[in-house]
């Protein structure tokens, strides 16, 4: 049983124990796959690799804290459900990672070759290898379903469970959507496609495994709504700030991706005539110069983009404070689990 | 209640309320994206479009013939659930053929623009459209789960039920990527790709809808897996043979798409090394000239490959046939649905 009063801290234990979970299940699937064709076992091969070589588990982690904000019990059957959703939720990651690094022409994911670029590896063919990305991809999202049919939510909880899986798996595409189309509310492509999944999605998860109250899991959302937002907005900041040797990313990735980020938004309407028009040369261009680059990140410096963003970070995370805060119906255990979680994404450097 | 003994064929009166169930479902679905983004209406028109536009409703018949050959009584409470189970089953084929035409390049399906080739002209840029196809098939997917955990499973069957429409999504997905890789074994190939949720799948979700013993279980999936093979047989032979006007497919469309057919598979050993040699040069050419094309068919007709392929379906239908004559365990009602269904299949025109 999963205790916070045991040596190793909580969140640790709780990431060995998905990664546990995760590795016998690529044993059973792998050992599947064997029986169904000769190739099959490769597109699963190579879901566990990127699925195993990395990741922060934080989504796991939010499960785990949202639960035991609910409940001040752990029973028996309890920690297994959380740990199968858990990783329900980290191949719900990797089939998400596995289309963004195609959609995005990423080759680089978690300190290795992302799925497509791996795949472009071995087949050579560049349509060959988009397919098998995107039928990796697939397997990926059916093992998510698999794990999350396996879980066992509290009677009378399990529909709304399986919905609010949905919802969540749904926002994400339709933020991905809004983000490739380059739409001008920033915080919208936000709030669905990094909020939705990595804090309310698993929060109200762990939640519903925990039977909590109507109460319990409105207190919940208005902590982990602004939450999501400032883990996108730190997400933004690091992918143009942040050290290339920490993050893995090139220096200036967001910027030649062209990724429409609240540093862009922002640096619109702060910018002088000439730094923007340099700013919207160099966006999207992958061959950019370096010198170049560098301009334009300083200019979304100097120009006070980044203090807009940062500002607006410690805005939100103080909303998600004192969300936290004024909810009496939540366990103390778990609330500070729950602030533990909110500094790892102030705090995080990757 | 549905009724064989009403006045409408009860294929005709399947295929009604699984159009109207998806008709409804749509409008709900889209109200919702209304309120999630401005854009996400987009994908769910693009979804909706394709499902409404056309579509033989196979899998539902499938279904609902699977589930009268188990139980002899339809309850109120059947129906619904066997008409939500065909409309998820239908969004699945939707998740499929989106992805699908995006991979062999289709322009056309359901005698309209693919979802990818729609996608393309709307947004110009290659991967940009490209990216938003896969996107709207991840939606469809989504869709596709949701009315699975809509339909109303017997008690103690749900878990069962819920793992065979992911063995089956699964199998699928693994038959494309040996369809995709042009893997040697078409049969194989086919096993996955198309018996999988053409026959096997529905036919096995139908019966659990009715609770099915083990027995019959078996039976229908010993009738099931000639039929699916035999269906993807004549498939290729109508994806070569076919009549344009009809299937809406264009002469010679398997050979420039480069189709690894059971047709190619039985030529290899079959043609002389004249023919192999303008096969093996027309396989795949998208350009390649009619008269070249047309020379290449006549090969296939001259060379004895078209008459093996015939013959195997022939083969398989009548195992199938035998296995169903042989199964005293199932209702005679439905195995005379059954045996309707294996007549379509072996005269279906495309």
């Amino acid at each position: 049983m999963l205790n916070i009063q045991g040596r190793e801290p909580w969140a640790s234990q709780v990431i060995a124990r998905v990664n546990a979970r995760l590795e016998k299940f690529f044993d059973e699937r792998l050992a599947h796959a064997r029986t169904l064709s000769p190739r099959a076992p490769e597109l699963v091969s190579s879901i566990a690799e990127l699925t195993m070589r990395g990741g922060k588990r934080l989504r796991p982690l939010v499960i785990y804290a949202g639960f035991r904000a609910c409940t001040p019990l752990v029973g028996e059957r309890d920690l297994p459900s959380i740990v199968t959703l858990g990783a329900a939720i980290e191949l719900l990651q990797s089939y998400l990672l596995i289309q963004d690094d195609w959609m995005d022409n990423d080759e680089q994911r978690r300190g290795g070759p992302s799925t497509f670029a791996a795949m472009q590896r071995q087949f050579k063919d560049p349509q060959l290898g988009a397919s098998l990305t995107i039928l990796a991809s697939d397997v990926a999202m059916g093992y998510a379903i698999e794990l999350l049919h396996e879980t066992r939510f509290p009677s009378g909880r399990r529909g709304e469970a399986l919905s609010a899986f949905q919802d969540m798996h749904l926002e994400v595409v339709f933020g991905q959507q809004l983000d490739l189309l380059a739409h001008e509310d920033v915080t919208l492509t936000q709030h669905l496609k990094t909020g939705s999944y990595t804090m309310r999605g698993p929060m109200r998860l762990g939640a519903l495994l925990a039977d909590a109250s109507d109460e319990q899991l409105q207190a919940l959302m208005r902590f982990a709504q602004p939450l999501g937002i400032a883990f996108q907005l730190r997400d933004d900041v690091l992918g143009t700030f942040g050290d290339p040797a920490v993050t893995g990313k090139p220096v200036g990735h967001d910027l030649r991706e062209g990724k429409y980020t609240a540093l862009i938004a922002e640096a619109r309407n702060l910018m002088s005539a000439e730094d923007r028009a340099r700013l919207l040369t160099v966006l999207g261009d992958r061959s950019a110069a370096l010198p170049e680059v560098q301009a334009v990140i300083r200019s979304l410096e100097t120009s006070g983009a980044r203090a807009r963003v940062e500002a607006t970070l410690a805005a939100r995370l103080s909303e998600a404070r004192r969300a936290l805060m004024a909810a009496s119906c939540l366990v103390p255990e778990g609330v500070g689990m729950l602030l533990e979680l909110l500094d790892r994404t102030a705090l995080r450097e990757r």
